[in-house]
Order: C-alpha cells, then sequence, then structure tokens
C-alpha cells in the first residue's frame, strides 16, 4: 500500500481539526493506506517536508481534536499558482519519495483552486498515481455549490448567542438612558455571519456587504429604535458598503470632519456617524474579531457532524483510484426535517467563485432576513457536543506544529 | 408575615440572576414572607414602584434564571445620596405601603453602601421593621473582605477560554508571519480579570493596572517574543497605566505624531506603540467588551453555586428579626481542596472600598502571575452546570423589565 497526507489551508474555524479527524478515523477503519501523514502549515509545509505520522491516533486524541478549535496542523496563506512549474514539480517529488498517493486538502477557495490545478497538472504529465481531494471549510459560508460551509454553524451560532447575551446586557438599564450597541461580525464580501445573528431574534438593524448601506437611511432607523424603546441594538458585517462598492469603514476615515483616520472597524465607523449626528447619545461597539471563528465549546452539533463525516467520506471515496480533482460536499435533502447528503463536485466547480447572502432574503430598511433565510440557518446551530474538559477549561490537542 | 422585595444593581454578570434564584427558592422552601417582590431596574424603580411578583416562580423558570446572564430585573445607575432625606423616606414610605420588610439588594461597591446608609437611616428614626440586606456581586473581583464576588469567576474563565482559543488562532500561521495578539479586558481599577488569562497558560506578555505601564520594557518583551518564536500573546486591562496614573489609552491619544485622537481602548494603544515602534510588523486586537461579562453558556459551576447559595443564606439570615445593614459572603477554607463557608459583614466595611491585585502576585516584566495567584484563581473556574438549549440557543428567561 501507499501512504496519504491531510493538510489544513486557510482561517481557522472551530471545526477544521473534526475533518482532520474523520481522514485519520476512516484509515483505522478501513486501512486504504499504510500511513496517513499530517503536512504542517499546509503546503508551505508539505513543500518544505515537515510531516508528523497520525496514522495511529488514540481514539482519545481523535474525539479531543474533534473539540480543539484552529488548524492543529498549522495553516498557511501560501498560494500555489499555475504558472509556477517548480512548486508543481517539488510538491510530485516530495509525494513520490514518501510514497504519498493522495492528498487531502481542507480549505477553502484557493484550497480548491490548488486540489484542482495539482490534479490537472498531474493529468496533462500523465501521472496517474497522485491524487488530490478537497474537504470544504469556511466560516464565511461562501463556497458554491454546497449547501453550506463546515465551520460556518459553530461561528453563526457564537454570534447569535452572543448577540443574545448582549442584548440582555445592553438593555438592563431603565428607559431613561439611551444607548446603541453594534455587533460587528467577520464577512469581508458575504454576509451569512452577520445575517446569522438574526437567529437571537433581538436585531433591530442588520447591515450586511449585499446591502447598500444608506447612511440617512440607518440613522434614521437609529433614531425610529431609540424613541420606541431607547435601545437600538445593530449587527453589521466588516464588508458592509456604500453604493459605489466603498467599505464604510474606509469611508468614513475620508469623510472624517477633523481629518483624523479612524481605527478600526465598520462597528466603529457607525458609532461615529451615530454620536455625531445625534441619533443617540451613547453607543458600545462589540467586534467579535477572532473569537467568533475560534470559539469552540459550543460548537454547532450539526457542524462539527458534518465536518467528521466530509473527513471520512472523502477518506471513502479516495478508495476509486480515479478520484481526484474532486471536492466532498453537503447537499440539503428536500422534507421537513434537516438532513444532508453527501456528494462530489470537481474542485474547479467551486474555486474562485463566491456564495453571496441572497438579495431577496433580505428585508428592506435593514430589518433583518426573512423567513425563508431563518428557516435556512436555524437546523445548522442545533445541538452542542458533549465537550471534555481539564482544570475548568476545554481540553484541546497541543498544536502538531508546535511538536516538532 | 409581610413580605420581601429583591433588586439588582451595577453592571450584569453571568450569575447575578443566580442570587436572586436563591432568594425565591429559600423563600419557598421556608417561607419567610407571603411575598417575594423583584424591584425593576434597582432602587431606581423600586421608588417608581415598579414590582413583579416572584413568590411562585416555577421550578424549571427558576432553574432557567440561573443560567440566564445579565440582571433579569434591570439594573440602574442610581446612587441614594446620604443627603438625599427625601428619596429615604420615600423608599420607607413604599416599603410601609407595600408590607416590605427585607430588601435584599445585589451590587458592588455602591449597592453596599446604599445597604449600609439605608439601614443607619432606619436606625437612626427608630424603624426597626424595614431592614435591607445585600449580595455581592461584581465581574471585577473588587470588593473587599469576601474572598471573591460572584460574577468574576465565571467571567474568569470565559477569559481564560477565549485567550487559550485566540491563541490556537494566531499561532497557525508559518513562523515566517511575525504577529502580535492582543487581547483586552474589562478592569479600571483591578487587574483581577485580565489576571484570569493566564490560567490559559499561554500569555506571553500581561499589563495591569496595579502594574507601571513602561512602554520601552514593553516594547521590549515584544521584540523578544518576535524574536523567539514569531509570535506574542499580550493581555491588557483597559486601566493599564503609567507611573503618573494617566491610562495608556488617554496617553497615547496625546503622544500620537500626528495629533490624532486614538479611539477605543488600551489594546488599540498597544497596537499603534507595536506598529509605530516596528517591533512587529502585524497585530491583531480583539476586546472582549460586554460579551466577557454576559456569555452564560460556560458560567463556572462554582460561581453560579456560589451566587446562588448567597441568596438562600441573605434570605436565611433575614429569620433574624435584628439582621440589618450586613452582606453576606464567602471565606475560603483552610486546606486541600477548594471550599467556602458563608458569613456575614457590616455592608458598610465593604463600601468604597476596593480590592486591588496584589503586587506580590505579578511577576517582573510583565510575565504573568506567580504560582499563588494561579492557585488563587484554578478552584473558582472548575466545572460547567448543565445549559437547557432551545432551538440551538441557550434558554434565557424573558426580562421582567421588559415584560409589565
Amino acid at each position: 500500500m501507499s501512504n496519504c497526507i491531510v493538510a489544513q489551508s486557510g482561517g481557522p474555524t472551530s471545526v477544521i481539526n473534526a475533518t482532520v479527524a474523520g481522514v485519520v478515523k476512516g484509515n483505522q477503519m478501513n486501512p486504504l493506506y499504510d500511513h496517513v501523514y499530517g503536512g504542517l502549515n499546509g503546503i508551505e509545509g508539505i513543500l518544505a517536508e515537515r510531516f508528523v505520522d497520525l496514522t495511529n491516533m488514540s481514539e482519545e486524541e481523535n474525539r479531543i481534536l474533534q473539540q480543539t478549535p484552529s488548524s492543529a496542523l498549522g495553516s498557511c496563506r501560501y498560494k500555489m499558482k499555475r504558472d509556477n512549474v517548480e512548486d508543481f514539480e517539488k510538491l510530485l517529488h516530495i509525494m513520490e519519495k514518501y510514497d504519498i498517493e493522495t492528498m487531502f486538502y481542507t480549505g477553502g477557495n484557493d484550497s480548491m483552486d490548488t486540489v484542482a490545478a495539482l490534479s490537472e497538472y498531474a493529468a496533462e504529465h500523465g501521472i496517474a498515481n497522485r491524487r488530490f481531494i478537497g474537504c470544504p471549510k469556511t466560516v464565511d459560508n461562501d463556497l458554491v455549490v454546497i449547501d453550506h460551509c463546515p465551520g460556518f454553524a459553530s461561528a453563526a451560532k457564537f454570534i447569535a448567542m452572543t448577540a443574545l447575551q448582549t442584548w440582555l446586557d445592553v438593555t438592563v438599564y431603565p428607559p431613561s438612558r439611551q444607548e446603541v450597541f453594534i455587533l460587528e461580525t467577520m464577512g469581508r464580501d458575504a454576509g451569512w455571519l452577520a445575517a446569522s445573528a438574526c437567529l437571537s431574534g433581538k436585531i433591530d438593524i442588520l447591515i450586511l456587504p449585499e446591502d447598500v448601506f444608506d447612511k440617512e437611511l440607518f440613522l434614521k432607523r437609529v433614531r425610529e429604535c431609540i424613541a420606541e424603546k431607547s435601545k437600538c441594538y445593530v449587527v453589521v458585517s466588516e464588508g458592509a458598503r456604500y453604493a459605489d462598492g466603498s467599505y464604510i469603514a474606509a469611508a468614513e476615515s475620508k469623510n472624517d470632519l477633523f481629518g483624523h483616520a479612524v481605527l478600526g472597524g465598520a462597528g466603529e465607523a457607525l458609532e461615529q456617524m451615530i454620536l455625531e449626528s445625534g441619533a443617540a447619545p451613547r453607543c458600545k461597539v462589540q467586534d467579535l474579531a477572532s473569537a467568533q471563528r475560534s470559539h469552540a465549546t459550543e460548537q454547532s452539533l450539526v457542524d462539527r457532524t458534518e465536518a467528521y463525516r466530509l473527513g471520512l467520506s472523502a477518506h471513502m471515496h479516495s478508495a476509486d483510484k480515479s478520484f481526484t480533482g474532486q471536492m466532498v460536499g453537503m447537499k440539503r435533502r428536500e422534507g421537513e426535517r434537516y438532513d444532508v447528503e453527501y456528494f462530489t463536485i470537481p474542485a474547479k466547480e467551486v474555486a474562485n467563485y463566491v456564495k453571496h447572502f441572497p438579495a431577496d432574503w433580505i428585508l428592506p430598511e435593514y430589518r433583518g432576513i426573512t423567513q425563508e433565510a431563518h428557516d435556512y440557518l436555524q437546523p445548522l446551530i442545533e445541538g452542542t457536543p458533549y465537550i471534555t474538559y481539564k482544570n475548568g477549561l476545554p481540553a484541546y490537542v497541543e498544536p502538531y506544529y508546535l511538536r516538532d
């Protein structure tokens, strides 16, 4: 038999390690490969021959790995360019050297492009025994074709939960205290994460990159909320933008009356608009920053289970010696109750596209999302897996990239 | 029999509602009072006769109340001044009108001062049948005499957990990427919350209000960390300050080379120092803001249990008709294993003092906390209570202040 390697790329999520755990467990249940290597820091580490051997991972470590956020194998931002023949040759040489037949690559858009490029290169050069398989992940949920991305749902759950909790916090003072609370989420080009805050049922104003930001309309809505109930809860995606496509954070820095640079993101830009216009006398901003993709003590059970199964599914599919250049994914089944089926698709059909939050799921005047959007999101955040704690904190695997 | 009232004041915590639940359950187990009223928005609402009747709260609601963060009865920032005789007379009149013998007040420094002032006023005017009892809470852990404050440990746990998770996030890229991560916590005058991040075992640099901030020393430490391992994890308390007592955030705005105002807090001030000095090329700031005191899905079991028992204990003590002007609290027992005993103390001995993080628990050069500090903090974050979920999110009681 030959060997396989699994590696991770792009920004961390709270369940990307579950996919690795799935590949490893798949090979323990059905040993298609002698060794399951973990490539450290994605393609960058593989090109430097930095591997760990995950073949005999214990059941306990596998379970703890599934609850560990971020990328336990490390990540990279290195993109293999299609015209960089040297990298392609080097990688195939390393695979040959270590008798690695299959590479499983977990990541987003760029990683699927890498999978497509490598498999095309191998095909063009008549190399049949080196195969490349993609496993999707992004917190942004912006991959096309699949119903949703592993990693998104757990981040969405944390965001909705934080919205609910901070709404309880900001509403606690009497009506005499007028206050706006602004929650800023990730999502440079797609509003999925910001929209998921609406699952809390507490959002007054929602601003997505897919909507057009109109300052006067926004301030009108803030004034209405303050007049009605003295508090106003706003959720904004970091990618919120004006009609001309400029980000509201950047645009504000140009428009600042005092000629000062505005530091920080969309939330602070909105805060400044509110305070300068007098729409409300007080404003707090909560930027969820890295915490939203790293928080893993309330992973969505649906998300974690699916991420794990995608690892299993990728390993299973690889028994077919012609299976390469493909990504595994989930489709939602028709029916009353939420369920998915797993399928495969050429990675090139996913790479370099962006799935936006649908325009017809956005309510007018920043009033949130439609029932259809709610029905799409709700089942994804269901369930909380059992989490093992140690000394009062969740038990996590020591990152493999810090072990060597 | 007469009635009692319970109310909440000051900033929310994730277990302040457990204390209310304890008072209510105490009266169900031993009905010292006909009615247990909840005063809405603290003293401010009581003076406006805004009450709810909590006497017959169901077991299910009591349980959900204990897992609900923030103040379900609402809060206020209204302080009863000792020379404001009108307020004192009005409050005693309202207590007489509703036959309220005992008022339980949950809060921090100011609330304990209110308890002391009201009981003194009643004593001076020969009013023996109106009594005032304090229950402590603050996320800041800055109340004197008691071992620790209810509310602190759950916030500390969330901070330590977030430090661990975001450390996994920031270390994920190869050594070629040099980066500083800054976690900013609450704590204007006391460094307890920032210090608790050290329970994660991952903190390189810790800056507390009790320490003196020295910019050159800080940048030296950043450079050392970056040189050693290419990443540097910094935790800073919002109250971090220079030797002259000025806050580092405020001071930076004066020193800015371009004459610009620095928006935001201590974390952004540090970021600016790092980038301007070139100590590291990249920096991320995570300000935990309201989320740290509102996050309740991983309450510390120790914290929640103690907060609930303080409510029970306050109710029990009130069976003694001479018990007034007192606060209930916990002392840590001597011994190998963590345990507390409950005790009472005049509220005036707690009001208007601040318990600082001990200077001899701080390691030199911002290297974190001593083993003694660790041993103090560790047992407080142990255990996670069972949390009831609904539609994928934690189930919370609808705030009482929004029901009337």
